[in-house]
């Protein structure tokens, strides 16, 4: 039956019995669907969103799951979403300042992400702030179940489990959407798949909906593609590209997720380590290469584009062509954005042990697929890494199958999805509460003073103390006093 | 019964079987044993020896035990062995080189360690020696199962299994020792029990014996004192203080290690963040300290020694008094050896989700037993990670109990270990092979010579190049081409 | 006379002499000139040139220059130049590779710039790609006489020597325009100076001129305001801020200045010291604040903009108000590109023997003028170093008057002068040889591609070997194999 | 007459003016000293004890001797010596621990040392100590006349002047000791000249010499030569291998003063650069690669000792022989304290422009005397700056003739001076104080409680707070609550 086959704990059963209530056996109807929904457009939206997804810090309740009793994992719930609050303090301080007013008061929101306690922090927010929301997950493996449990219980409208199958994931896509007496005037999306849904489904939606928030890479980039062709329909605003989420998600993330994932997975001692980073971008940059540095491995680079090599040099790498040193190092790790940076060729020269992985954009930049051959041997380790094994006994360790290492085997501090959060509030606020004609039918970046706003709210968790511009001052520099500070495109 | 209790998987019946091959029942006569030996002295034995212990790299294996039929795991015994040997070169160079003359041949060693993949490597190394090995495990928990059968079933005398109690520990010891026909003439001991137990009960042994290799804090500690106290009847090598060793153990070991264990266990993310180390020795120095302050941590340190002190202010650490800052900090770290080193009165100052671990040299640093006390609430939210929450709702995280983060969180690379059991085996054969009067009944430290020779057999895996001393450039600095090269103190 | 108040030594007399065999008498005529140039902004021009100046690294050559032979002196200008080509290899490929077509072929650039080795191999290389050049000194104090002999020696109408008065700089300015027979059509000018003389004077010519190429900040500013009023009336090239350019002066060269510019001047011990700086723009932050920190310095800094404000928390700086910190630090360093960042209040409250200096984009960041009161008494303790003393003893060491350290108190390398000389090329070229309608009457900045090229020259230096992309690559991502690799503003 | 010839500027009259009170017409007689006093030992001597010399941060006052009035100069000099001051507070702070009790109260010390502003404060020190003392210069170019004056002025017998020739070095010695109605009954050495004086000369003084307290690795070494041949007659302290002078002397200065020494003599830019260090000692460690390496610099190590070679790849340098390297690198320092590291050959691979230097413990390093060849051509481009130029135009640039960069080329902090003299000033006062039988006719590290308190007098300059063990902690660790808190061996 549905009920077994899906709801593989008791701990879920309060947020499927709150689910019960609202749309009854509407599921009955649902399941007769049309299965012409392409499977190729599904799978690639699935396995994209789930590209950028990430394995949240709290993932690890999940492996008690089995020796918790529903009740007390009922108060556990609370308290991830309680713990999760303290290393939020910007909502928190949102919903404070924001009080009175109601920023968000008629707003309703449709959301699509990832289903955590951070998640959870974000939806209590932006009720706080009057808005009313129901939301999807935009991966089918990442919802915390308690945390769904919780936000169910506590009178939200949440359509998600963690293993859904494709099939799942879009009928709760559709329950979010597709409800009588309530219609969206605003969209959170994370990946696309449910502005792709109502788009394709729910065209007329679009004439309510004041705009949409886009947080991830995959979704951005399908939205200037509507754009581009013309179809974008209401305001769009991609928070991705904000200076802070950037700085964030690329730099001081990668920073500690590049020895987070590689030592999680493979226990490698970093000091002596020959390593050749593929790419010197702002990820490889200060991330990787700048960590790697400090724990004592000897990094090397290879980059194609000059200005970036140069600077690779300046910050005292080699810069090298990938074959030159492929039978020396230790560990590959790419980060270009690329695809096919190793390549067979590169696979075949390494030595016994070496480890490859990828930070990068996609999955696209070591080349899998040409490790799917009968002479080599998989061998599964552990979760998440592979020995591929050569006909004369050379072991590569390949991690996440070249997904990105950051987001499979490393977890994101509670601390970065709070920018996120926060920057994606605002965003709501903003569109939702811009002047007629400030937005028009296409795609944003925040405005540099709410980029500006989201990183103040972060400053007090660091007792960091700003400084603030004379009037003289301002004058001088032209600049208003409470910012913006920068042209947009200061990094 | 015994099965049922002590065997709790399938996976360790070969090795229990191959035990009961050369045992028989004389285990039932062994537990009539008189229940006199003194608790106390056990249990602190059994703590002590676990204080020194580490949770191995491979570890991760435990977790799929139930997953794996008792064939496959049989297969991957020998594989986690074989992986071990390519991460531990020296002691195979080692293999290869003393091949032709055996420097073991007639060594009949009992060892007492963590029955580990690295520890087989090392077993198979010296019995390639010559050597004939008994062994027992230094830690009730830290034996891997499956290493433990596939040395049974190579034919070793091992007597270990993952979970023992109190009782089992010291049977298995006296397992490895008290056998008819063989009588050993070399200890390897991690710990000190093993020998403690010679010395308790079969103090005659020590009239064959030609040494002792201990390893351990703990067991050097307990040597010296049975030297001072003019009790120490063969000689003995202390290992644990090796330069090697030490640098190893100490820096580079913990400079990934601080970062390691935070990380799995509260996934903080470590940018920004006001972290305390308590003592600037060699652990704090470039491990902890250089590590946070290069993921962009900032340190304070404490310190009661002036010259420490001095060197950490050059270092770029604020040297404060623990109070100064207990408010106002992240994280906690106390690297000092000392006791009580942050009490309850501290703890009462820290703020909300203060995390507090302890990274020195034993489990008294951190004033634990005061934070049993009825008013504060202990909660375990994972694995080695405790929330403290005082009635005002502050929680304090706690990590390891107050135990070494590094041996309880984080994982201990092969290649460290590499060079501990290289540097074992260099001090049997030395012990086994010196001349009569080399050494007398006291504790020596391994010969600098030695200890260069274990660095050296590491070399090869940086591919690194040692430059030789030309004769003229040999005879200008008073040194032998071939070593030593520093006299004894220098780090 | 004219030849002894302006020739304090033998050094420059050729140069004197090829001056004379060109323009005679002309002198005489000149100095008539009408008195009424503003003096205001005459010295504004001049102060602000020199603000943005440096003192070159080769000026070390002046101090021995009583010692030298004329004779002497001649050989070693062509080694001067001869060693500054060996550092200066991007001009030296581009000469080879344009060997052939001479891209300047017919242009007249008439230049006004420093007057160094590295300027001589920059005028050399335009020569050698067809250009003809005149050239006069952009700053009163840093012509390097001998090389400007050696380039008058040379066949190079050069007019500049050390120590010009401001008549004589205007004088030089107007001899390089203002020749019978020849008319420029190519600008290269730093800091506005050339470009505002002629359209004060001979607003005609721009008639002819196909464009301006401008290095300085100040220079910058100055078009951007004619371009802003509707009065730029030939296309600008925007030199200044080239990615390229951009990272090496701010960034990889503030990096090493601070630390030079600081040593050179006060001997100052880095390990221990407490700085604040004031900003974290791209100067301060990886150039200062991760310098000083590598040297063992506690850095504090305070911002006016909460990104980079958060950017310098997860970096690993305390972020404080300069009141907070300014009792207790030793150093105070300005970055901000702001005015009285640092006010006699602040400096009321420093203690005794603090060092205060600036690494900012002007000399208004530290009220120098608030020490010049009757009850502080200013004590030259060295070039470039100052000691303001209040009544009570306690001393202030301020350096440079509060100018740029890194220009008053450091040396440039010459591998910085090469980048910014080879961009400085290369949008001539650009310019001269761009279709007619690429460039409006407005400033450009120099295109991605040529800057990727200034960036790829530099390349060999270091024996970096470049990566290419594929063709499959270059589709995929929907770039030219070519370049440019990056959308303008990346940096 | 000796007048001219000496006093080359009235800055020294002062200084003279008071030495001929003291000795009148005694010069007559004592330059007909023999002459025969071995060449070959003075040369040495004076080589020696210059190379472990430095020239002090101070001595910039030199270059602005001749633009002074004597005047102004008197007023310099107690200004140069009450800005030491400011910089020296341990000094300061032993002058007012001690004034009740005057330690040094009869103690009669003679003294050969540099002769600067920080040695002024030293003796001041001594002096208020209740010490009377006669000095010498230990070096014939260090000695600051302003100081020597300023010293002379106040009641101080110092015998030294800028620019002494052999015979004036040894008369200045002679004339310390030699006084009729006082004897010394301490020495204070730098070098060991002073006491092989007084051994050659006056060896009945060593009746009533209390010990001898020498600073220098040569001195030291000189002093265990006497004691291994049985001829050293009373203590002597050897202060140069005290543990906090040895951390500072070694690594503290070294990372800074490699860059330092490089960045002035040589203007080179460290980004990217390629440098190969010879040695992986204590300087060179954190001292030269750290330093390179936070500056961008791709750092290659050489080493002879396995134990050195591991932590150098632990810590991310390749481990390399030379010649791999030698064609590729743009540095080579030297800092082995061995002879011959790099000879002709390698000099021979080295490629144009390569920079050479030696950061070790004497000038036998680099084989300079292999380019003192006829087909090689020398060039002094700046002070102690050479190219070396072979027959196809390669230039190699040789610092400071091969001598100590870090002495030659760059400041020593006036820090770095404190904690010596504190040292000196310590050892003096202990050896005076020892009670008889304490110390034997033998060479003494200074006790390690004395070290800590140097230590500790050092910092309150960084606002540091040390801790204080309680009683139950000392008790735990078996430790004295004020020290010594170390073994004498820890570093």
């Amino acid at each position: 039956s549905i009920l077994s086959s899906k709801l593989f704990n008791m701990s879920v059963l309060l947020a499927y019995l709150s689910l019960q209530i609202q749309f009854a056996d509407q599921k009955q109807e649902f399941s007769k669907r049309p299965s012409k929904i392409g499977r190729r457009s599904l799978s690639r939206s699935i396995s994209q969103s789930s590209t950028d997804s990430y394995s949240s810090a709290a993932s690890y309740t999940d492996s008690s799951d089995d020796e918790t009793s529903p009740r007390d994992k009922q108060q556990k719930n609370s308290k991830e979403i309680e713990i999760a609050e303290q290393e939020m303090p910007a909502l928190m301080a949102l919903r404070k300042r924001a009080q009175g007013e109601k920023p968000l008061a008629g707003a309703k929101v449709v959301g699509c992400t990832h289903i955590t306690a951070q998640t959870a922090v974000l939806m209590e927010t932006l009720s706080a702030l009057g808005a009313q929301c129901r939301w999807a997950a935009c991966n089918i493996y990442s919802t915390q179940n308690e945390v769904a449990a919780a936000l169910a219980e506590g009178g939200f409208s949440v359509f998600a489990w963690k293993g859904e199958s494709e099939d799942d994931f879009w009928w709760c896509i559709d329950r979010c959407v597709n409800v009588e007496g309530w219609q969206p005037n605003m969209i959170l999306d994370d990946g696309g798949d449910l502005t792709h849904w109502i788009y394709k489904k729910y065209p007329n939606m679009f004439k309510k909906i004041k705009g949409i928030v886009e947080e991830s890479v995959t979704g951005v980039h399908r939205l200037y593609q509507l754009s581009k062709a013309g179809k974008l329909c209401v305001p769009a605003m991609n928070v991705n590209d904000s200076v802070t989420k950037q700085k964030f998600d690329n730099l001081y993330c990668c920073r500690e997720s590049i020895l987070d994932g590689l030592k999680r997975t493979t226990d490698v001692m970093f000091g002596g380590k020959q390593v050749v980073v593929c790419g010197y971008g702002e990820v490889s940059r200060k991330g990787c290469c700048a960590a790697l540095k400090a724990m004592g491995s000897i990094v090397y680079v290879t980059e194609i584009d000059p200005i970036c090599a140069l600077q690779a040099c300046m910050d005292g790498f080699r810069l090298v062509k990938l074959n030159e040193v492929i039978r020396q190092v230790d560990i590959v790790i790419t980060c270009t954005g690329n695809k096919n940076v190793v390549v067979r060729e590169n696979l075949d020269r390494m030595k016994n042990g070496c480890i490859v992985c990828n930070m990068g954009h996609s999955n696209t930049e070591i080349d899998v697929a040409s490790l799917r051959t009968p002479e080599l041997t998989w061998e599964r380790v552990r979760s998440q890494v592979d020995h591929v094994i050569w006909p004369d006994g050379k072991r590569i360790v390949l991690l996440a199958e070249g997904r990105l290492l950051n987001l499979s085997c490393s977890t994101v501090p509670t601390f970065v999805l709070s920018i996120t959060a926060t920057t994606q509030a605002l965003a709501l606020i903003e569109l939702y509460n811009a002047p007629e004609g400030r937005y028009k039918q296409d795609v944003y970046l925040l405005p540099k003073k709410m980029d500006e706003y989201v990183a103040s709210l972060h400053l007090p968790t660091f007792d960091a103390h700003l400084t603030e511009l004379s009037d003289e001052q301002a004058k001088y520099l032209g600049l208003n006093k409470n910012g913006p500070f920068k042209p947009n495109y200061y990094r």
